[in-house]
């Protein structure tokens, strides 16, 4: 059924490699990854809504001589020209957008064929949508950015935005076996995004490669292209983040990241052990706190005039969160955050890479839930750069486990230079 | 022409007092506004899209005994349900839009009569629409919330939303002889907001007296209706701000606000000295760093899509700008406001109030721009609550000048228990 010589298995950066060089077409590469879609859609549900010019649109850039199109997708919470933005619900506007999110504008002049949109749980929150993970489909995806992590994992497309407020960017992909990378806060432009809980929303890329990140990153940032340097790890200090949540994690994905952390060091790493144990409690709370009061108004049109439409999770979760603190309880949050930000910094003064579970263990066995959001909350929050890398797999099931690193605020070129070393040396495993 | 007795003419807070006490109907009210806005809007062009349903929507609330609506204006870059989002441009979608922005669908549920859209400038950048300054229409009114500051001042309504990005609600405030509201950074909701410099966008309200400023905070906030406390000034500290940008400033701003320094401390205030003269040069240079990086992105779609139709002072001001810093830069810039942020905080355990120009001098001559944000940036960068109160006026022209206080950060309860004493004794001169 995976043919994987066909260009929608390849990455972006390979099938890019193969259009500059003349053996692969992007219209090619489109359809081949259209052609996927078409295939594989009835069994993983992953796209709200397809592009149906998009093979046009690539006829169109290759005729005018422009830069090649790489195929991704967009979460349907993201404003995308012509195609509606429907937020995982059955009663916002069908209408197509007129006006597109920045970071969608620009990856299309970077030359993105923009396939469809991917789905979202409802209003990116818990409430699921209907697809299902790749690897065993009886499996939820992880959400919010369900679609996203099951359309890469599944070769749809190479790439997918996501977003992430606590941690849907990072469960999904460690769920389905990709690379989930959530830059620090504010890395990419948040325009045309459905706003969850904007002091923390995080705009984050879906990959199989570490360079496809990369690649996408710097399109987002409309920075040079350049290529991830590889870090040496014999002058990195990881750390293992062996305070809470550490012992909620399955015994099985501890052990795992433990003997990960020994192969880390037999490659020349200095380990450290680093707990924050009133840090990540703290900000885990402040998380709950501060995204159930902005999100309680940031959804305020469904909330008061589609409120009988919303699910009871909602309703009933985070909808209630957002009493609990009012607009002074809620500065004074803002406030601690600043200050947990700059204690954080002084940890990252010492350590180069927090290594910690991307999730507790692998995808659990159901479509109701998408998991809990346990190992990345507090850096959603926090700000700092995150990826999950798709290391280990379950031994009974298979079905891959993450593991997550994280790096000191803005220092995402370290974090991937480290995560592009550790995918070349243990990825294939 | 103008009724002092019309209730268009009242306060917000005055016009409920009657329909309470039933001298008064709210579509009485609605109706008064509107007959206004038709009077006036030939020589002032306050408005970029009249709501033609709202005495429709006053009599239906009316009908069903819902709480009396509250006529105001809402910037044309903040979405309503039923009007379309122009953003100061000729070449947006003019169809209504279908979702709102969640502080204008709090509003409508706390009873706010949406008359339509005042006119921002350009993407609620420089390059002005064609309001003109009721004090005198051959002199701006100031921007980007133009029409919001002249509706509320040529009294066509109480109040409207402005947002403020570098002075855009303090200095048309101060131009047009309103108050004018920047709370603490995040304090309302700002999705469905046009985004600009997102890390420092507020949302604000523009008004006629403090009181209704403190109306419309508590019912964005959705907090419970509570008057404002009136502050006791010989228990506060004010600060002149005498750093720079003071001398920047007319001479007879200063001079009128060095004697109002005199007048709080004959009326029991204790004065103090603050200069700030590293901390507000730097804010007003990252301010210029990163919302010039911020801007260029958050209109990527206008940028990309229609530069052709976007204004000269656009395309070689901002849109310049944003090639200044790389992401590395900017990233570093964005901590380095962590930290002054908490030095700032400093200052304000010392000082209850800082005292300031709103602007250099009253409204310049001109339609052409609408002034600079010299004495606002930095604030808006920091965070810091600031308010515009319209307590002098040009010896020659009569024009309003304002006079600014900024609070501490979240702080904004102080801010305006300052402002209504303030107002009380001084503003009817």
């Amino acid at each position: 059924m995976t043919d994987l010589e066909e260009p929608y298995a390849l990455t972006a950066t390979e099938a890019l490699r193969r259009v500059e060089a003349g053996s692969l077409s992007a219209v090619e590469w489109v359809v081949s990854c259209q052609e996927r879609i078409r295939q594989r859609e009835p069994e993983i549900q992953a796209w709200a809504n397809l592009n149906r010019r998009v093979v046009d649109e690539t006829e169109a850039r290759s005729r005018q001589g422009q830069k090649p199109s790489i195929p991704v997708g967009v979460k349907d919470i993201i404003d995308v020209c012509g195609l509606p933005t429907m937020m995982g619900t059955d009663f916002h506007d069908p209408t197509p957008v007129t006006r597109e999110g920045g970071s969608v504008a620009i990856m299309r002049e970077a030359g993105c064929a923009i396939m469809g949109k991917t789905v979202t749980t409802e209003l990116g929150h818990r409430h699921p949508g209907p697809t299902r993970n790749p690897r065993d489909t009886r499996h939820t995806p992880g959400g919010s950015s369900s679609g996203s992590a099951a359309a890469v994992a599944d070769l749809m497309v190479p790439l997918c935005l996501g977003t992430q407020t606590s941690a849907s960017v990072i469960r999904p992909a460690a769920y389905c076996g990709v690379i989930g990378y959530k830059p620090t806060y504010n890395d990419f432009d948040k325009s045309g995004i459905l706003a969850n809980a904007p002091s923390m929303d995080t705009l984050g890329i879906l990959a199989r490669s570490v360079d496809d990140v990369g690649l996408l990153r710097q399109i987002l940032l409309e920075g040079p292209a350049e290529e991830i340097r590889k870090a040496d790890l014999s002058g990195l200090v990881f750390g293992l983040l062996s305070g809470p949540p550490w012992e909620t994690a399955d015994p099985e994905t501890r052990d795992l990241i433990e003997r990960f952390m020994g192969e880390l060091a037999a490659n020349g790493a200095r380990l450290v052990d680093v707990r924050l144990d009133r840090e990540i409690p703290r900000l885990s709370e402040l998380h709950r706190l501060i995204s159930g009061y902005e999100f309680r108004r940031s959804i305020a049109f469904e909330r008061i005039h589609h409120l009988d439409r919303l699910s009871s999770v909602l309703r009933e979760g985070r909808l209630a969160d957002g009493h609990q603190v009012d607009n002074r309880e809620y500065q004074s949050a803002i406030q601690e955050v600043t200050a947990l930000r700059m204690q954080l910094a002084q940890t990252f003064a010492e350590v180069d890479i927090l290594v910690s579970p991307s999730a507790a263990g692998p995808a659990p066995a159901t479509l109701e839930t998408t998991g809990e959001p346990t190992f990345s909350s507090a850096w959603t929050l926090a700000g700092n750069p995150a990826i999950t890398l798709p290391l280990f797999s379950a031994a009974g099931s298979g079905l891959p486990i993450g593991c997550q690193f994280i790096a000191g605020f803005a220092n995402d070129d370290l974090l991937l230079a480290a995560s592009k070393w550790v995918m070349d040396v243990f990825g294939s495993g």
